[in-house]
């Protein structure tokens, strides 16, 4: 037996490693960890900007939108035809019609018509519209085939909307038809909010970046890239800080300089091995720092989660699998909040029926990467390849993910489940 | 009873402007109309355009990726702790450990171990991974606990992706995962379609631009900034036309500057009205020009389509909420196919109880809007407003459609309808 002597910044720092080597001592259930991750994350809003009308789709609303006027602004008609007086078309038929005549002034009178075209506004005194095809002309007057209740084929003003109420609320991903309302009341620019800036750090001595040579044990990154477009697809702002080594002082150096964006995504080094120092620098360079490590989730279980300087970190795995499930459930719902979202935008969901049986770990949230196919209008999903979190070609076979919860051991073959999908559904039949 | 003579070509105009004022004398069914339509679409690819990885989010390949090696690479660990050969570790158990040595070279030898933590190159004669958790390290040597079988906790040579196999197919849309894969192969950019320009004029003597003062009549354009945003959505690149008069010279000029496009897009003047000259001014432009005019749908029954030289228009009602089913059903497939996407996009679909009956007409495929929302873990769908095409308050309102098929007469309240879904769904329960 040897004895050492260790300065007491040696010692923590090699009881430290010693605890991570021994692997996570305590996992914290998801839904815990979002729940003391979001909690802790400071409510501030991210800055608005106007954007005109053309550049607002898929920006977050964060003025809400109150009419100010009648839409339609009058009664108009909502075909081709004449405008009348519903009274004069009561008991009309195509054997009894009845006969009025044209009119071609701002207003009618009693059994009279006027031309009108989709859109144009009714003249005084009507309140109706017959469509074209029910009717005859004949000459300065028409036959009338159909009788009219009130109202019948008229916008009546502020049926679209009405001034006062809400156009498109606050918190609100604009979509075509939003830009369209918008439009209608005439509005050129929308108050959004900024994307939020998302810096993402990739750390692992085996790294190397695309366009260079690999060197002997070296990978090329991938997980930038990937949560770079993650980031994208929802309307954030992605800023590279590149590649670190396994290094605590390198990553501190490169997370200091992340703190002047809105978020930090690390990946690697999160595990319980030697070269896993990210929690580490994590802690060095400010308060609260983390908040929870190791999650009681499959993939993604080494995910952690901390808070510096109120600058939300999220801290994933560096296998790529294992860091895009990560952002799923701790990247995403937050980046949606900062986006001011009015609620969580979740995945398009389906029912498919299991094509054979997946085993999964009890105590621990799966998620099982599924490919969901249409056959005979039935869908289906087939798990794909349980095995290796590090395979990013797991990703691509498959087009969503079913989640097993804590309590199961599995699923069973032909069992109805949830696909959360993140691609398209192919029919094969 | 009055004679006026007329020159042939007057004589011809004034048939042409009879016949629309009696209403479509027939409507072509939806199927129909698409498939006529996209037969008589030129099968001209696109131009392709290198785009780099991180910007090909959400464009279409247009090459396909062949592996050009193995990944992994070589043999890695899946997980942190001690390679072995499985062989030494038969029997294993917390109560009966195995002891090895720990070794440090390149391989190991028989009852060796050598520390890899995840993604490490397995050392020589290795063949398995013991996780750090399942052994005790005792100073040079440790005990292991648990038996392992041969490649247990060992990402494969070529597991993740053979050379040789397709990585990527040609007409995928990129998501974060095929950039993740492609940066895994060390690509730094790739081969996309560009992106079709949609040219887009809306006609209407009642228009006006937004940002303008509304003269008396007048109603601001919606239908060019909600077409161009639904084309952007699509990754397609939309021009403006600005807005005509419904006057078939200022159209026909304006349509041979689309030419220049790879679509045109029209909005208003294509129903049976008097100011409905869009499709006589299609019809001057080129060959062979009109198509069809006139579906057996609701709304958007005066969407027309047509072709000139090679280039498909697609000719939309003016009523927007007309103008965005019209787009859904003829320009989204037209512009899916153009972006050589290997199949369409469909939208997520949800199956829904409707919560109150809805009518449509027999012989037409109608288009119901419908605002989903989840109560206790169950999707409704409440039909919002049947009446009022030029409603566009009704798309925001609504976040999905149902289609009741031509052989029916509506919808029964209870009844479990398939939604097609243009926004996110609520859970207010």
């Amino acid at each position: 037996m040897r004895y050492v002597f260790y300065s007491v910044q040696q010692c923590c720092l090699r009881v430290h490693l010693l605890a991570r080597l021994k692997g996570f001592q305590k996992l914290t259930p998801v839904d815990d960890a979002l729940r003391i991750f979001l909690e802790a994350c400071p409510l501030k809003k991210l800055k608005t900007v106007h954007v005109h009308l053309d550049s607002a789709l898929g920006r977050v609303s964060a003025e809400k939108i109150i009419s100010k006027e009648d839409l339609p602004r009058v009664d108009r008609s909502a075909v081709d035809g004449y405008a009348v007086k519903a009274e004069d078309t009561v008991g009309a038929s195509q054997f009894k019609p009845k006969t009025l005549t044209i009119a071609d002034g701002e207003e009618i009178s009693a059994k009279q018509g006027k031309q009108v075209w989709t859109g144009n506004p009714l003249p005084k005194e009507a309140n109706a519209v017959i469509m074209l095809e029910n009717t005859k002309r004949r000459g300065a007057e028409i036959e009338v085939w159909t009788p009219l209740t009130p109202n019948e084929n008229v916008s009546k003003k502020g049926e679209d909307i009405k001034s006062g109420e809400i156009a498109v609320k606050a918190g609100i991903r604009l979509k075509p038809q939003h830009l369209g309302l918008m439009a209608a009341l005439g509005m050129t620019s929308i108050t959004v909010f900024e994307k939020p800036k998302i810096a993402i750090l990739a750390t692992g001595n085996e790294l190397q970046e695309i366009g260079n040579k690999l060197q002997e044990n070296q990978v090329f990154d991938v997980n930038r890239h990937v949560v770079s477009a993650l980031c994208r697809e929802l309307g954030a702002e992605p800023l590279d800080l590149g590649i670190s080594k396994d290094n605590a002082e390198e990553i501190t150096e490169k997370l200091r300089a992340g703190l002047s964006a809105d978020v930090i995504i690390t990946t690697g080094g999160t595990s319980v091995g030697a070269p896993d120092v990210v929690p580490e620098a994590v802690n060095k360079i400010g308060k609260p720092s983390i908040l929870v490590h190791g999650i009681a989730m499959r993939p993604a279980m080494p995910t952690a989660l901390a808070i510096v300087d109120e600058k939300p970190i999220v801290i994933l795995s560096g296998n790529p699998v294992a860091a895009m499930i990560g952002f799923e459930f701790f990247a995403r719902p937050l980046i949606c909040r900062m986006l001011g979202l009015e609620r969580e935008e979740s995945r398009p969901t389906v029912e498919a029926e299991l094509t054979k049986k997946v085993l999964t770990a009890l105590g621990r949230r799966s998620f099982v990467r599924v490919r969901v196919f249409k056959e005979n209008s039935k869908f289906f999903a087939e798990p794909i390849s349980a095995r290796g979190s590090g395979l990013i070609s797991t990703m691509t076979r498959s087009n969503g993910y079913v989640i097993v919860p804590e309590n199961r051991e599995g699923l069973a073959q032909g069992e109805t489940v949830l696909v959360h999908l993140f691609d398209n559904v192919e029919a094969v039949g």
